[in-house]
């Protein structure tokens, strides 16, 4: 029997995304869609890429509406979901794409959200060593950050290795779906077109700490990120170019050797042939994660490119492989490895 | 037992995307792949969207290397297919992505194409009256032009309904992917982007008289079209406008009858809501069209529009769902009706 | 001693346009900024592409600022220029780049706008016959659409030779700064990258009137727009393609020598050699129309296209050109021929 | 009078945006205009939108066709420049946009080209240290790469001060006209549109002795580069995102001062406000540098952002800047401040 799944926040891109993939998805069954202002407004209207939810009208999001369903997903602005969730049976697979249960440390979380912080969740980035398990069973999923996701599969090897200093400088540049679907006048098409544009500059990134977090988790030290995101004019994908210091005696040999052993068994993690590097196009609507690293002799630093699709892998697709873990399902099932391009 | 397909001109747009499709497929088993100047070399290479079929390599194109499959899919150039489909069996189904079979009149493939007419197969869009039928147990398919998918869907309903006077005017806007991947400088990205580009203005595009013919079947009479494509800058989706003087009597709600009557059962055809219109990107990656229909009273003309994938809907979601239906697998099977977007 | 100049919608994409051009203008001097919203920003967060008026603040628009200026541009929201303009001397030359003075048939103006109309100035398009002169010493001046201007240059020579039939069907793509810089949620990068979506279809757009005006009047008889506008993935640019059935006798050559005839000494607007079409990236930028016109005797219509920057000959262009009419200078001064590209 | 300007290599993107500037500089007049392949075609086939010089035909690239000229703009392909200037009077101003007279170590020059090094040339970018002096009166300028040009302007005032250690990561992103206009398949619109595309990863790319040459010349001591270029999908613009490691005892005043002072008298730099940083659509078309720095206290690194149009301050407008200088014309003098925006 088909498990149900609600979506609260259906009318934003987070919430839309995760409807396209569960549509596909044969062991689920689409119950609530929920939203705030645009309750009561046909999903037709809203997202008219989804004509087989064409007909669906969005409800309150309200524990009431969310009731009775398997598996809920939150795509809430953050601050919002703990609220939520605590409504929901223990029993309900809640998972949060919004920020609010990423982060370990409750300071980290002060720091960059100014609020209360709401705790800790088994964090949806399978492909760090020991989340696997974490989430295998687990009825609360925390979804990671998009940018956390691309530069975590980048470095982690790296630094699970022992090969890279531990202050990691990395550009981001992620399309413009990243940055939510309000109105905002920055983000009006003829603004983001012809432009590259970059924010958070400085360490002031809300996703910065969760890079620090994951890959501080895996070196066994804390590693400082200076993290750089930027706009670039395209609707998703992110291409994020990471780079550390070299410890001494590094190869290239043994980086690639580290780098193939980390991801030989990952369905979604695909480390590319030497020479080629990845391009956000490639992953286009897809759960897969392109991965190239090299040495950079001359300079002396590691230097690893991860492109993604920030609404798949950076988010929906991300939490729907997470579900199928914690539900014991195919980690792949309903989750496209392969790009719609050009 | 899984039917064995092979993909002549796999490195091509059309090739890639008839290869994204089968690895969705639940029916289809990918066997040969081959290409023209890229025999050799390793699909990740050339298609590095499909990770699935990396390690890949292409080969020649030739009898020899398409034998022993049940579908061979063509994605060659215009007038190779003959060639090549005369060396397959009787028994095998030979799917033309090119324009070889798609026209009726030997005179006007001489006219439009200047070399001697190959013949006419069953027509693969099987929205339009009688055809569905010829597509069941055929072992030819001509695949349509995107362009007459486009058009002849907007269209066809107010043309069997005997509503619009047979002179259309359609102008069509188009993803660059419909130019092919042929290496042209004034298909770079530095010239498309930021340009809408007229050509073949003036009745002189192939895809007229392929337009004609769809329409002029379904009035029972000829069907004269001036069409007017124009390049925009994005990969894929084709927006046709297509509009026709109105008959006398013609009301907006016995038109609005005659669509919705005409595309009730059709499982990728999509008529929107009164006062909502199609547009490009809600279709992107799926092998939906969206359609709507209007009279402008004061004009005095119909006005139809359609979006659609030119990849998909447009070549190898129509081709893949003639597949079906040829050979007698549910209509739908492995084709995505939800794009991705935004 | 240099024309003192005041913008009033300094903020809006039209009025920093008009910066633009003013500040390569060799007579003018700026002198007030005023905004609504916006009063009291700098104008280098609101126009960062103007360093040169990085430090300039935003005043209000009331009468009070914009006093004491030779001209004064209007870039305000449709309806509000009228009471502005009262408030200004007689002496002073008023450029209104809203619709309010557009339209002579005051029925037109009800209809599509639905207040009361406030007159006709003056209309500045100087291509069209008879309207250099009425802008000679003019100090009043309405701006045309976008959309009008591409339109009744592409289709002005065709009626005023008496060639087409009095009813045209005009299909246009727009880049999205025609749409204006107001934070809507279908106006965002993340929704038209990758989209061309129609708006306005079946003779609603405010533009067809204006259109109808102006080829009315060159053909002497009233002429039926049947006209779809569309938004295209680029910031900037307009073209129109514009067809209308041949009368009877009318050759390619005829129709050619009216055209060339036409704009033998504009110059803004270039006909192409024969064979060529214009493209939207050739006028980023420019004041130029780029023009071509074709028979299609198959279809027995006359196909004209057009291509102009929306912002420029479209807007801002269009009305420094005039304005350089009314005050005697050089019609070209201050204004770009070329474009930017690619 | 007017001096005469030759330009060979008119038929790519360097010759047309140094074209599309001339036209706009009131004191040359354009002479010669030479193609390699292109000799014989009418300039407006080639760069439609420059409809000033449509007309022209170009010339083939020789010694005979570029004489008589007082300037000659060279945009040929790497290692063709120094035999065409050979041929050319002392006295005549040659402008070289390629890479051939950039590099002062011979060895440079042979590890990147792989041939024999032609020479050293005072360059091109009036901004550094020294510069402006040294191409006062001089008859051979050697234009920067634009790569170089946003790095150098982000960073050189970081290193004169003493502020940053010798290590620099730079990640760069740049519209697809930097990679030329030659018909590559990579390079398609339908390739790049939706892409984010690394390549010459790992200290590679030619621009980096460049670079390296450029700070180390103002630190006083080596430089090392890490440097990773991207395509981004637009046509033109740069936006460069530098950091190093802050020296002990920097602090953000400090830098803030020694940017505001190195750019203090800059026509062509503008220093932004504190927390705005740059965007490439800011600077379209202008010969503008937007530049922003900021110290990261957390990570302990300076970072600095520049964006450019890489066709102009780039390329074309940093060459008839220089050209201004070294004929004693003013500085500014033909070269738009202000971008083309949105």
């Amino acid at each position: 029997m088909a498990l149900r799944v609600a979506v609260a926040g259906a009318s934003g891109y987070a919430g839309g995304e995760v409807l396209r993939l569960l549509l596909g998805h044969p062991e689920v069954e689409i119950g609530a869609l929920t939203g705030g202002s645009n309750a009561g407004t046909r999903l037709g209207e809203l997202q008219p890429h989804l004509p087989a939810l064409a007909d669906r009208v969005l409800e309150p999001t309200t524990a009431q509406t969310l009731a009775g369903h398997d598996i809920v997903f939150l795509g809430l602005p953050h601050g919002q979901s703990a609220a939520v969730a605590e409504e929901l049976g223990e029993d309900v697979l809640v998972i949060d794409c919004g920020a609010d249960f990423r982060l370990r440390e409750a300071a980290d979380w002060e720091r960059f959200y100014g609020s209360a912080h709401a705790g800790t969740w088994p964090y949806g980035l399978p492909e760090l060593p020991g989340n696997r398990a974490a989430l295998k069973g687990s009825r609360r999923i925390a979804v990671p950050g998009c940018y956390p996701t691309a530069v975590s599969l980048a470095l982690f090897p790296a630094y699970a290795a022992g090969f890279a200093e531990p202050e990691a400088v990395i550009v981001a540049a992620s399309g413009t779906s990243g940055a939510g679907k309000a109105a905002k006048t920055n983000l009006l098409g003829s603004e983001v077109m012809g432009s590259v544009t970059p924010y958070g500059v400085g360490g002031v990134h809300r996703h910065t700490p969760e890079m620090s977090q994951n890959l501080g988790a895996v070196a066994g030290e804390p590693v400082t990120i200076s993290f750089t995101p930027t706009l670039v004019p395209m609707s998703r994908g992110i291409l994020a170019t990471c780079t550390a210091k070299a410890r001494p005696g590094v190869t290239a040999a043994g980086l690639r050797a580290a780098y193939t052993r980390a991801f030989a068994d990952e369905p979604f993690v695909h480390l590319l042939p030497e020479g080629l590097w990845p391009q956000t196009k490639s992953v286009y609507g897809a759960n897969t994660a392109l991965v190239q690293v090299a040495l950079d002799e001359h300079a002396g630093r590691i230097i690893a490119i991860s492109a993604i699709d920030n609404l798949v892998k950076g988010t929906a697709g991300g939490a729907v492989q997470s579900m199928n873990i914690a539900l014991g399902l195919p980690e792949e099932l309903g989750l496209p490895v392969n790009g719609v391009a050009p």
